[in-house]
């Protein structure tokens, strides 16, 4: 299928994007080469990794299928020997994030509404997997970095993932190639119009903390 | 069966209080809306989840079954919206939390158990599952907080839950209905009572560290 | 298999060894008890854990086969009571921390193998599940205590049991039991050598940060 081939490419553009963004973090944190392989790794493939065992699909894709680490683990060692041009561009990586993000909730929402039998009943879980394949990655690097995950604090990211499980369910009747292209344009367009406005989610009041 | 029915209702209460729970951490760490739903869902089901996963119940149930993460979502969003009365009445919270918390330990040690062909080798297996399906959201929510996890230093909490494993086990000859509603009121009245009396675990005279 | 007792018996070294250093985790931390258990626990078993959950080997060996997780557990309530000795001789448990990186290494190698059925295109799978079986406890144990977990900032240890993959895979064709003795052997004096030289691993230069 055609569409497949475009999903692919747009995958491995989120691989090397959210391994740069791993790399980025390690290389704030002062880690080693070491460090930089596992925050690139984890960043691009946790997510996918998480899904997989949730829905027990192991040995996961994104360990046993040797592209997809490979693609990761030398994206981020390139960016350690590369460091201080990668930091230089670190915000046009956000474009290839964003490309990213669309793709990997795509793919998320695929694989999990595989596993439905019927829509009605599985709408929620296919918005949580195509937002945990999508957002997971980042949430792990966080954590091995000792901070609070960024998705929780601010910013449209992970939420758009989740409205693209829900774009997804609502296009599959136009055919599982389409309703993932047109996943991946909705999640896209929405963080990178999100991210030139600024917009963020509703927080607490100062008043109400 | 009857017991099975209480046990439900039980569950749902620990559901609503353990998500309060998420959400309010939520709220001390300055999250948006999406941060208050993914505290409260995975205080709320985390330690189902990763239960299920351990034993091989994939896709885990507190995924797959719509009101689950409906109910925890649900409640994460009123309590974002209600904060100042989530907030002034968190004290009251702790009543219902020991309820879920015997709920909790008291499914985990059943549905352990479900898997043991031989008690005698695999009560250390069923105490730590019921330990780690009533106390591992509450885990999961600290990390996500980026705070070394409460039940780690203080408090009858997690030890109250294993302790509830074993309570199943010895009362497992009554029926399984029976089993767990003994365990649930063990595990809650045990919870309550260190509440009241301030009872802790043992630690490190000064001197030692 | 008389390799199988060796590596048996090493394999319970590594254990305590782990439980130690959770425990030491744990005291430095002020935990209590239960921390302490926890800590000793997640260091010794969480890596074989997550390993046996990523290839679907469930319910894990580490919760399921009662004498590992009860050694781990029973070395951390005794480091409890005995932490001032266990902290003052905590540069001694170096050692056998080092036989127990090369056995977990061993194992997870071992274990990894025996799911390809063909070397040539899971050789990177085995260097991970390698090393997630040597050094994903300590990573556990990090981010519990929250810290940025120590593997990743410094010191030849995950590394080390990464390459262990390598070296499994390579004396393979001496035989299985040959080639986990053999594992065991590189990995535990490679770490060996790099804690008495000083060996670190390549970092960024301060002018790239």
């Amino acid at each position: 299928m055609q569409a497949d081939i475009v999903v692919e490419i747009l995958n491995y553009v989120g691989i090397v994007a959210f391994a740069l963004s791993g790399a980025l973090k390690a290389g704030e944190k002062d880690m080693d080469i070491f460090g930089f392989a596992v925050l690139g790794f984890s960043t691009a493939l946790a997510g996918g990794i998480i899904r997989d065992v949730l829905l027990g699909r192991v040995p996961p894709v994104n360990i046993a299928y040797l592209p997809y680490p490979l693609t990761a683990l030398l994206t981020s060692i390139v960016a350690f020997y590369l460091y201080p041009y990668v930091k230089r561009f670190k915000d046009l990586v956000l474009y290839p994030d964003a490309v990213g993000l669309g793709a990997f909730a795509a793919i998320g929402a695929d694989i999990a509404a595989s596993y439905c039998q019927n829509m009605e009943n599985c709408w929620l879980t296919v918005m949580m997997i195509s937002s945990l394949t999508a957002a997971g990655g980042g949430v792990v690097r966080d954590i091995l970095s000792n901070e609070v995950p960024v998705i929780l604090r601010r910013e449209i990211y992970a939420t758009a993932a989740a409205l693209g499980g829900l774009v997804y369910i609502l296009s599959l009747p136009l055919g599982r190639g389409v309703a993932m292209l047109v996943t991946i344009v909705v999640v896209t367009s929405l963080r990178l119009v999100s991210l030139v406005k600024g917009w963020e989610l509703p927080r607490l009041k100062k008043h109400q903390v």
